[in-house]
């Protein structure tokens, strides 16, 4: 670890590291606020000693190191010490897959620890609530988030408390008790559920690993970039296709590729093209408006279902500083991707994570060459995560005895 | 791949690669048998010319070789071409737990591309189908094998036709169908899965990926022997606990074994201890009378529900020769262990895997040192591959609304 300071998204102020982590400050101490079903203001972002940094690490040597590995990031991440249980190793994957002619290259995050890619940001929490002597994790999550810190917690011997809504897919449910979290359901939505554990955690003094609002998650995330990197062999896509719900995954990556850029190891950030469900498209509205304007959610992508997308005002920044866009797409068009990339490809991913692959033909249906050459897909959880959607479509197919279907087999 | 050739595990004789494979054979020419809701008969094992690979291949080599990758392990691998699409890397994760004062190691499958062990007989199933021009792959399954042979088959481009029973686990139902597998589910037993699958492979020309009946499952499964050697840089535990249905797994591992003995690369064997539930325990009756019965089944592992263990007699061998033990443990045992495992070391795993620290316990509490003593347990399977065993004991809390969380909490 190096020296890091925190600094303000929106009054851009900068603040040590003593200062904010002693006191248990989550967002800005002079304009953040959390408000009932709103964006947040005063996202902290953690900035490290470049010139210092630049004169340590080497792009050759960088390139060298395992993707996946925290251990290997050590500099670049804001806690005194990383675990090597390998445990808490990623297992990301980066090929290249062929559709209608072009190539498209997958940065699959689905075979993690608890199989999402939120656990780059619950390992970085558990590791700094660890490294501050908190017993007690808490966040709120519509399913991954909240499975994830259920299962590092169990790995690093934390308590974890996770707080959810109503309508969060069994397998996501299950997954979280199983690892011997607290689960709290609340008759409400995610939102609630998000402001409610904010509360919480300030009272009972939980280590907050609530997304955005603890800066953590952004610099988990970020590590994705690195690994992309390190993955390409430091040729980077032009473009990058994200699902977009609270908007933390699409900073987490701007972030690692502010880091790249900073480091000279990269000469541009890749567009980053934020994917939101028709449903649930508070940011798409935002690019066009620039107002927030709350709206009741309805999407089968419940990981990107976000009424109040907490990271808003950071993301469309990454959007609009890289030259991006924001799209939305349909339950039915993610239905179609999430059928066809199992079927097609073997890439068996949630609904939310489909959904790039629905903008990506969106976007090259329209012409749109800029994004859609050279583009990465964002894959970013595993398709068990969410059985009752599979099982939605993947209808029971009748049963017939032994003689039935040999009969039936043999005809044809 | 070196030259190899195809010996029955039963009358012992041996077979030219040519003969076998040019006619589509799986069970000795001379002596196989394959009848209804019995052990097969003929089983074979794949051998290759161990003097001269013994001259190739080097130990310290071997150790730096990447685990979860064919591609080094191609000169003990029955196939000519290894494909290297990253896609079909498995993810071996080898660690330590401690439990009541003793180190135990474990061998994590968990996290293969579709999420158990059974990749590995899948991967090189897939491999030879595509070598010998066959479009078509097949296999009956309890669930794990058809979502793997469904899985790889889509990321390798072949069509696959997968056998199950109705009381398959939905999650495994639906990984299956997502990956656009042709599946028939049979009014009846895995067993009658397994029997149909052989008589309609046989006539459509299909290649078969039933489990012991294709010889190559055996040499699949035996890669993760191979992980183990590498992952513990050569210090094997003294003694593995396996799960066992068909008695593949357990078989495979012997072969891996037996493959780094010939190769002088290890000293002796480990102690393979194949742990069944006490609903379905054919195995560990035939270890005590020599006797297989058929008796019907009732356990909630759905993955080792085996009436007539195809592998058998093979699985009996590889217990035998290695001075290892057969035992059962309850449904009640497998499930407080499944919760202990993921609550307590993060481990998350299914019924059938979380079997074996049930018998890890039993065999403690037996005190019989040289088996718990230094001990490794197989972790299978993906707790996430069976949400309907989850969900079972991970009722639904109740559900509150946000002032009532927050004052319950609060008040704590």
């Amino acid at each position: 670890m190096t020296d890091y300071k925190y600094k303000c998204s929106c009054c851009g102020k900068e603040f040590g590291k003593e200062l904010i982590e002693e006191n248990f400050l989550y967002l800005c101490p002079e304009c953040g606020l959390a408000e009932r079903n709103q964006p947040l203001k005063g996202v902290m972002n953690i900035f490290y000693d470049y010139d210092e940094l630049d004169s340590n690490l080497d792009r050759n040597k960088f390139l060298r190191l395992n993707a996946g590995n925290f251990s290997g990031y050590k500099d670049l991440l804001p806690v005194k010490h990383i675990d090597d249980d390998i445990r808490i190793n990623l297992n990301p994957r980066i090929y290249n897959i062929n559709h209608a002619g072009d190539t498209i290259k997958i940065f699959d995050d689905t075979l993690n620890p608890t199989l999402s890619l939120k656990d780059r940001a619950s390992i970085l929490a558990c590791l700094k609530a660890r490294e501050l002597d908190i017993p007690d994790v808490c966040t709120s999550s519509t399913g991954n988030a909240g499975s994830s810190l259920a299962g590092i917690s169990a790995i690093l011997g934390l308590r974890s408390h996770v707080f959810v809504p109503s309508r969060i897919p069994i397998s996501k449910r299950v997954q979280i008790q199983s690892y011997g979290s607290k689960i709290y359901i609340i008759d409400g939505t995610y939102d609630d559920a998000f402001d409610l554990c904010n509360e919480v955690a300030s009272a009972k003094k939980w280590y907050n690993r609530n997304t955005a609002y603890n800066p953590l998650t952004i610099e988990g995330k970020k590590t994705a970039a690195y690994d992309i990197f390190i993955s390409c062999s430091g040729e980077i896509p032009d473009s990058l296709f994200v699902p977009a719900g609270d908007g933390v995954i699409i900073s987490g990556l701007y972030k690692g590729f502010y880091d790249l850029l900073e480091l000279g190891f990269i000469g541009k950030i890749p567009h980053l093209i934020a994917v939101q469900a028709k449903g649930s498209n508070a940011l798409v509205r935002f690019m066009e408006s620039d107002k927030f304007i709350f709206n009741k959610t309805d999407t089968i992508a419940d990981s990107i279902d976000a009424a109040a997308p907490r990271n808003l005002y950071m993301a469309v920044d990454s959007v609009r500083k890289t030259a991006g866009i924001a799209l939305s797409v349909s339950d039915n068009e993610i239905l179609e991707a999430q059928k066809y990339l199992a079927a097609h490809h073997g890439i068996f991913c949630e609904p939310s994570a489909a959904s790039v692959f629905a903008a990506y033909l969106s976007i090259r249906n329209q012409g749109f060459e800029s994004y859609y050459k050279n583009a990465m897909l964002c894959i970013t959880g595993n398709g068990l995560k969410d059985t009752k959607a599979l099982s939605d479509w993947n209808i029971v197919p009748e049963i017939y005895n032994y003689d039935e279907i040999r009969s039936q087999l043999m005809l044809k």
